[in-house]
Order: structure tokens, then sequence, then C-alpha cells
């Protein structure tokens, strides 16, 4: 199917060909092309300048007309031997580059739309009162972040200090619950005019693809602050994604039903045309597997939450990031953070070598990793967002 | 003390000179800064490239030496008789110009810093629990907001839809309970690297500027919405800000001291440079004043939200904006939201031509202004936000 030598189930096959910025040597950071054990320079191949900017922003400002035609002729140059000699000579091997923030961030919404997880949490945090607020059923709940300290993956976690209860009264003191979130995020190509609402429907006309992301969470700050305007600093200190963004049409085998609604959608949430995705995600501590959260389960979909997000007229800019909420599923080894895995702590993990962990100790390193089916039958795979904690500063 | 012939009592006197970004005709929007009935155009002034951008975020970067030195500057050309010949061909008439976004907002944060309209909203929201959260008053609340849907004064205000109560069940509406808050914002000049924290002492270092807030909030959108992770679609279908930023050092004279605390503060949120203005806000409905909320009683001040907001590593990058919150004062007259002078629509404002208003209606015009003391004795003006409702498109 190319002529290029892919490794066996590699999962950056041409059924994948996702987008990063990476940088070799001393070069300025550019557009690259995920295949097999290479990344394709795409600066380089087609001295389009819009590849040379740094950041996939102008390239998905063009549209949707502008991404399916430039993957139609990348699967053509992979493919068609005709290239190769052309093609060859802007093929570097992934080891050998450095990933840099595939896009400028705009505005950054985190959502909440696993409801094993958002019933999970609300045990958590709110015993003794139902663990689902009234609206969740009625409406994708989500807040916004702070889009100035998203950061690609491997960027180190600096444990955050805040306030924290001790003995009922608050203390400064480094955080003592750091955890994780394992979510999927969507990153908006298309701007919408303010004033205006994006449709269901219309989610492949504005989303230009997925990422991988762990919304790090301090959970002591979390729990001080959050009532009654929400999460601030402890979600604030920094936002992981993965390098490479998964372009919307490689997806399209994983495509699914979301599940059975428990109530009546009101009609501008009613997704016919359905979104749900069969992703299957991977949580590593110190390389140990502790959890396998499905994607697919998750109650509202990417696209209903874009068009919640911009029902009030709000606009959407190029670059805007909107993630999943943590991803749970309904079995133990399927939740998608520490505080759920280890129940608040009362039941810590333990670790191959011995050790425990209740939420995350400095020189932990959490790799997040994801697969869906692809429609030749092989699996394609979004990379990882990886990320070790440093000491607080 | 200028050679220019100022109105009497003009706020935009030789103790201001706020900054903005204007178009006159068909040419590019550029920076001025305003005096007496005039703008004074910096690009064509100075021939400096920074002040042709359209922003004001490259000369914010600048930093605190870059700001003062323009500002000694401008004092010079506006009062030395010498420059008269030179300076006057670059005064346009302010009511020749249009006004345009003045910076490019990063990050926007929405503080909760009035003692008095936390108190009267947690009243509304929440009766029956005591009104202000314990956390209240060991730290300032805040939420991230949508930086994207930040406007200039003048905006139309497009009434959002979205999911109200009727009857106890969600249904699909324009919002009935569009409402203002009445805020103070400030705008970061310099950034912050992530992992680090800015000092209270060292708010004059990073913060450039002080702009007036109005942040539209649809109450029945936000009610139904924001319990457990805080306001979204109620807030983020429109801000206006004005279209004039007053820098830091105009304020000199109406630095007072933060009230009384009623807990003793941590460390990092000691004042002892206290950064409490005396500015005094005024709120316009249809032309009638309907509130005169005073900003030097807010429990926080902007210097304390700043070491709050980048205490856990957060970073601050160049147009970052954080607004204080609804500025209520104690009295009836001093609040700065309609469902607080409205006690949530249960003893409507009679406006001079007899209607009544409960919260905003299709048509109706909301200006808020604001003065504060300046050293010479005079007041400096902050110009003012407006918009009008339009009807839900």
């Amino acid at each position: 199917m190319t002529w290029l030598d892919l490794p066996e189930s590699t999962g950056f096959g041409i059924a994948n060909l996702p987008y990063g910025v990476f940088s070799a040597g001393s070069s300025a950071p550019r557009t690259g092309v995920a295949i097999g054990d290479h990344v394709l320079d795409l600066a380089g191949l087609t001295g389009d300048p819009v590849h040379a900017t740094g950041s996939l922003n102008a390239f998905m400002a063009r549209g949707p007309a502008a991404w399916s035609a430039l993957r139609s002729m990348i699967v053509a140059w992979l493919t068609d031997p005709a290239h190769q000699e052309r093609v060859t000579p802007h093929l570097l091997p992934r080891n050998s580059v450095t990933m840099r923030m595939p896009f400028e961030v705009a505005d950054y919404v985190d959502f909440y739309s696993s409801r094993n997880h958002a019933e999970n949490l609300g045990r958590l945090f709110r015993p003794g009162s139902p663990p689902l607020t009234p609206n969740w059923t009625h409406l994708p709940i989500g807040y916004h972040g702070r889009s100035g300290t998203v950061r690609v993956s491997g960027t180190p976690v600096v444990r955050p200090r805040g306030q924290v209860l001790d003995g009922g009264k608050p203390v400064f003191s480094p955080s003592r619950r750091l955890d994780i979130e394992a979510e999927v995020g969507f990153v908006a190509g298309v701007p919408s005019p303010l004033g205006s609402a994006v449709a269901v429907r219309d989610f492949p006309s504005y989303v230009f693809g997925v990422c991988l992301v762990n919304d790090w969470s301090a959970r002591d700050l979390q729990a001080w602050e959050y009532v009654p305007l929400g999460p601030f600093l402890g979600k604030s200190f920094l936002t992981s994604v993965s390098p490479w963004v998964v372009p919307l049409p490689a997806l399209a085998a994983a495509r699914v039903a979301a599940p059975a609604r428990d109530e009546p959608l009101l009609p501008y949430l009613a997704d016919d045309d359905p979104w749900g995705l069969d992703v299957t995600l991977e949580v590593r501590l110190n390389g140990t597997v502790v959890s396998r959260p499905p994607f697919r389960g998750m109650y509202w979909t990417a696209a209903q939450q874009l068009a919640h997000l911009t029902v009030n007229g709000a606009a959407l800019r190029t670059g805007d990031l909107f993630a999943s909420g943590t991803v749970s599923g309904s079995a133990r080894d399927e939740w998608g953070s520490l505080i759920e895995l280890t129940q608040n702590g009362t039941r810590p993990l333990t670790l191959p070598d011995g050790s425990v962990r209740s939420f995350l100790e400095d020189g932990d390193e959490v790799e997040i990793s994801a697969t869906a089916p692809a429609a030749d039958g092989s699996r394609i795979s979004f990379g990882s967002v990886t990320g070790r904690i440093q000491p607080a500063g």
C-alpha cells in the first residue's frame, strides 16, 4: 500500500497521518506528518509557507476542503512509487526530531462527559448528595480552563503550591494530592462568528482533529476552592497535550452511537449523526498500565459539546481546544484518574517495585496513549502524552 | 500646564493619558492616547511600528521601563510649547475616530472580590446556606472566562439562548434574565514563566493598566448550569471592555488600603503595599443612573488576585485580563448588577419613562463609566463601556 517500509502493526500507517510540529537540529519548527517511524517534513516537501509557521493554526484556518485536499495528496505521495524519489529526502527518523506544541490554543474548555467519572467524583466530593447534579443528564457540563498553560507532552510537571485544608484550616503547601485526568481533546480549525451557533451535524466542518490530554489536577487545592465558581488553581498550573493531532477523517471507522439517553434531549443536542468514538486509552504510571479507559461510552459526544458550547452565540476561534473530561469506564481498571483508582487514597495502587501510590510522587512519570480502529482493520495510534513530576519550586 | 485648550474638568487631562486603539477613516487601526476631546496618534507622531500593530500587546510586552519612558515623553510633548507644531497634526477629534478592541486577550479570569456582591448573590442563589462559602475570606475566588468573546464597548449584545428551567424542567429559550456586572479589569503586560509566582509587591512590574468591564450575565442559564463546575454559557456569550486602558501610574493618587480582614491572610496574600483603588463607577440604564458602585471597598485587591492567580505556578501572558468581579457597595444604590438592584426581580426598577425593569429588555442600553482622583486634585475618567441589547438571533 505504501512504498515505505513500515514497521509491522505501526499505529502510524496510511490510515492515520496525524499532524504535528517538530524541529530538527537548529532548524525552525515546522509542520510534519507521522508515518511509521518517520516524520514527513511538509514545509520542505510542499514549499508552502503555511507549514513553516511553527503551528498548525494557519493551515487549520484554511478549512475542511484544504484539509481534505492535502490529506489526499499525502496519501498519493506515500503510496505512488512515482513520488518516492522526491519525497524520501523529506522523511526524517521520528526519534531524531523534537516535537513542539502543535497549535496555539485560543480558548480551552474542559467538559465532564463521562457518567462514570462524574458519579465517582460526585460520591467523593459531595458525599450524602446524589452523585450526579440534576443538570448532568440534560447538558454537557463544562468550564473554561487556562489556555496559557496548555503545553506539549514531555513538559515537566512542577508540583503546584496553594491553599489546602489541614485540620479544617487552610495552609499554604505543595499539593499532597496531585492527580491526572486522562482525556481526549478536540481542536477547532474554523472560526464561527459571535452570535451564531454550530449545529451538531456541522461538527466536521469546524473540528480539525483529535489529540490526547492530561488535565493534571491538584485535588486538595480543587476541593477547597471550587465552590461556588468551579475549578481554578487546582487545574491551571499545567495541561498537557499529545504532539500529534489525528485528523477527523482518520477516525471514520471508529464512529459509534452514543449511549442510550436517560432523558429526552433538547433538539439542539439531538445526535442523529452520532459522534461517539471507539478510542481506547491506556494510562501508565512509571511504565505500569494502571487503567484502560474506554472513550466509546462517553455520555456526551464532542459534536454535542461543540453545539452546547456555541448555542448561546459564543464565537469559536481557530485553535480552540475542548476536552472530553476524564474518561472512565464502568470497571475499576477503566477509571481515568488516581482519585478514582485509589478511591481518594483509601485503596492505594501497588506498583511492581512494591511501592504504593495514592497520588503522584515527585519523580513519577505518567504516560497516556490511545488507539482506535481504522477502516483497513489495523489500529491507528494517537501517540502519547507524558509528564514527569518535579518537586515544588 | 498644557498648550492644548482642554475642556474644563475633562477627565482626560495630563494626569490620565489612557491608551487605546483607534481607526480614522479607512486607515489601519493604530495606538492613540486620549487627551481632552482629542486622540493623539502615536503611530503617526513617533513613527514607532509598535504603535501601528492595531493592538497594545507588543508595546505592553516591552515592560515598565518602556511604559514609563513613553508616558514621560507624552507629557513633555503635550506640555512644552516647543513641541506644539510637531504634535498638532497628530491630534484628531475623538468624535471622528472609531475605537477598537485595545488589546488581544490571552486568558480572561473573572474574580468575585466584592463581599457585598458575594453575600447578595449567595443569599439569592443558595437560600438557607451561609451567604459566603467558607473559602471566601481566605482566598480571592475566581474562574476562567472565555477570552474569545471579550469585545470592545459598543459591540451589540445579542440576547443569548440556552437551557433555562421552566416549571422545574429545562427548556430551550432566549434568556429571560439578562443582566450586567459592573467590574474593573486589569491588563497584564509582562509575561511570567510557567512554574513561578508573582508576588503582591511585584504587581506594577506586570500590570500595564486598568479598564472597565461589563460581564454580561444570563442569570437563568447560569443558575441551571453552574453546579458543580461554575459559570459557563451564562457568561461566555459576551464580555465588553472600555476602549481606554488607564496606565497604572495615573492611579497613584487613587491608592487606598484594603478593608480590614476577617481572617489572618496567608503570607503570599499579605498586602503591606496595598492596591485598593478609590474608583467610583456609575451604571446607567437607558441614560438613567441606577447605581454608583464604589471600588475602594473591594475585599481583595488586584495585586492579591494576581498573586493568587500565579501562586500555583500558572504562567502569565501579555494580554491576560483579570477582572474584579461585580463591584457592589453596602448601600442599595451601590450594587453593580440588576439581580441585586431588583432583588432577583422581586423589586423592579422604575425608569423615568414609567417603565419597569427586572432584567434587561431588547433595545435597552447600558453604560458603565468611572472616575478616580488624580494627584492634581482633578478627577480622571475611565471613559465608559456600553452595549445595547438585541433580540435573540
